[in-house]
């Protein structure tokens, strides 16, 4: 058997719909794994668990293994971020970890297996990236909003550090306690604490959440009316050109027959 | 009287306003008996109540008989789901109940009694109808989202499970607690119980709300595009069609007429 | 001087702007009066405040004479519903109350005062008009919501009336808690504490604000889309009206010519 | 050199890509100074802040003066609001301060010099400038809702000032407490407590959410249906009028062709 063969053999079952429901169907196992150790669990089924988990790396990393030997075209595989994300994820699994500290890193990585369910199905990797597409577009609204809260952080940090260290110690806290008050959430504590020593303080906080409710509302209005505009130019540009043509052609065969008409009688004089 | 009169009658009896009017002045009726059931009332009340609802449980009965009957073609009667939920909400309405236990079920079932307002008028079955066409567009950002969900669950019962095990116990509870983050309910007092023991647990907090407010956002426009997509073409298509329609048949009408003219024209040659 | 002539003078007065400014200034006056009486004043001011409230209540007096006597067509003033409301509003003012309970509905009528804004300024009532207006198409979904409410109240009043009377003491209270469930306003804390007794009373919750949340959006979507659509009808149509007819009048003068032709060509023949 | 030289020189140095980013790397750094000065840090570290609060001014001095002299057309210069922005938060930065009351000023200057990052990135005034545009648009909605919150405010005053002074002691905490309502911050605390006094005052409660909430979104559509109304008018407008145009000629030619046929047939009478 030529490596070739091997090849096709590996793309056939990697393009094969029950190999992908297979793999699905792991990741979701895997996922229940993850779920099972967060209960408290009798060291039996513990140790069940574990068996398991070393399973799925096994089984992950002959889908991996399956995957390149059956891609074409090898340099390719690595230039897909799923691809290296997966191989990452596998590998990092199976370095074997004793240390307690790095125990907890050894399961967050498993519970980032979870994520291969985006890289298997197709519908949800377009998904997100049309997600991360519509993020370069927002980048200066966002860095207007981080401009907001800069500023609104010095000035709070500036008056208010000596009211509540805690709520505003330094311009980082500030921030924090800022993107606290922009979800509303017990802005009216915060507020009235610095009332007592700033009875005006109220503009402060008012004329933030104006700001960035205002930013904000413009970063949605902003992403809506991309979508539209792409959505509606997809549709209606290809059925009223069609038309314009269509409408077009009839017209240039009219001017072909007048034209013949006109040649037609001159002939006659 | 054959049976097919009597279905005739039925028929009518069905499709008359008069008895629709009825029939939902009836649920209304029941709306308010259990309503009042909820207050505390003199046991006299209480039995008048009893006995009214056993009237409203007849009246039920006989309207979907005179409906089955009504019903010209029998089995499609049970293909349609209202119908199937009406008639499974007043057949347990009749099971009498004694036990104590069971009492509640009775209960529950006379309230969703309530839901037959759907069932009868068709304006709010179209409008469910159409919310619940709108639900499977979202299968996948909802996956999406549970997957964005389960992974922060489980990291979160990972490390925060020791810091407060009522709200990160395992991975049901974390998921709870971080639909309630999802609401900005009080998700400050989780993340300043958490920010003790870690104190860069704020990365987890706002990179969670950011992920599902992105996802969340991004649900939003699927449904307003699908809508707008939706309502537009039905609208533009037919009057571009007409106007594109009538261009060109007058378009070949004076194509018809400039062949006609060449043809006159080299008759007489 | 006829009475002709007094109506005259009188329409021009209520037409002209220094009169409508001089009305507006007023108004805002007498917010401002209304304001004032919030603090806690000498009794002085608070004499003087009570002498201005009579001049302004002559002068709405005054004003409303005007505005009926300069009405050409007597029957039409009061077809108006903001006249009437205007008219109400005064001559309630009028009536000398002494009572103290009836004193606070003397208050409550003064504070009423300031909706003459909305009467007096246009764009003010067209805006409150086009809200209006937007209202009965949401009847369903709101009727919808309401059946959702009722349901979901009449659940939590049969189980959870026992855990918090406060909360889910009867059908009334119950609805009042479901929309601060709704509105997220420490909904958590409601949860946990039927928790206690039903640990699955999550499920309750959860659901309520999925359905709220579901209709509501449905609701904003449906208007979003409304507004859209006569805003875009009214435009696009215009424009490609024009440009059709534009195009179907060029096509017929070219038809004409082509008859003309064809009749010089047959009458040559 | 002559003066013109050194306009010239100046106006290129201002146009140059290198000197647009220092200024803006300089204004990145004023900020970092601006939030280490929120931190505890030593005195030695502080007087080298202090140095470099010096240098950034001075660059900024600098830059100024090469901007006004780069500048073509002198009295522009001060009419373009940012230059005017930049110039007096560099001025004001040069006035010693030595009280302590003052010295408070001086630190709200230094961070103001933050939004120097507005007026140098040109992306930024162009989104700030599109904001501040949207906004007389929504003047009336604003102005309705003032009236709303007014005569809500003037109510609660009236009624509830005696069941919490520090709540609705008087108009202006009214109107503070009611964006508090309208926000849903602790909203029930609020109402719970009036409701003692007044059973009936969820009424006012759930009557003014309606009232703002409707407000609200009618704002959002406002401002919706305005952008997409000027970004659909730029790119339909464009395109449907270039392929009309290129009907109207396409007929024109036609007729134009037709005309030239009857005078030819005509000639040969």
């Amino acid at each position: 058997m030529s490596v070739q063969n091997l090849e096709d053999i590996f793309f056939r079952i990697r393009s094969n719909k029950v190999f992908e429901t297979f793999v699905v169907s792991i990741i979701i196992f895997s996922a229940l794994v993850i779920g099972v150790k967060t209960y408290e669990i009798p060291p039996l089924i513990e140790e069940v668990v574990g068996v398991l988990d070393w399973m799925i790396t096994v089984i992950f990393l002959v889908e991996i293994i399956i995957r390149f030997i059956g891609e074409p075209n090898k340099k390719y595989f690595f230039k897909n971020g799923w691809n290296v994300f997966d191989t990452l994820i596998v590998v990092v699994s199976l370095v074997p970890i004793e240390d307690s500290e790095l125990a907890i890193v050894g399961r967050l990585i498993r519970i980032f297996r979870v994520l291969r369910m985006v890289s298997i199905i197709p519908e949800l990797r377009i998904l997100l990236n049309s997600l991360l597409k519509a993020l370069p577009q927002l980048a200066y609204v966002m860095l207007l909003m981080f401009i907001i809260f800069y500023i609104y952080a010095a000035i709070g940090s500036t008056f208010f550090a000596k009211v509540d260290p805690k709520l505003w110690g330094d311009i980082a806290i500030s921030m924090l306690t800022l993107f606290r008050v922009m979800t509303f959430e017990d802005w009216t504590d915060v507020m009235y604490a610095t009332q007592e020593y700033y009875p005006f303080s109220w503009v402060f906080y008012l004329s933030f959440i104006f700001f960035t409710a205002f930013a904000f509302l413009n970063m949605i209005i902003g992403i809506v009316v991309n979508v539209l505009e792409s959505e509606r130019q997809k549709i209606s540009e290809v059925k009223d050109d069609e038309k314009h043509d269509q409408e077009l052609s009839e017209l240039a065969s009219i001017k072909a027959e007048l034209t013949q008409l006109r040649l037609l009688i001159e002939s006659r004089r």
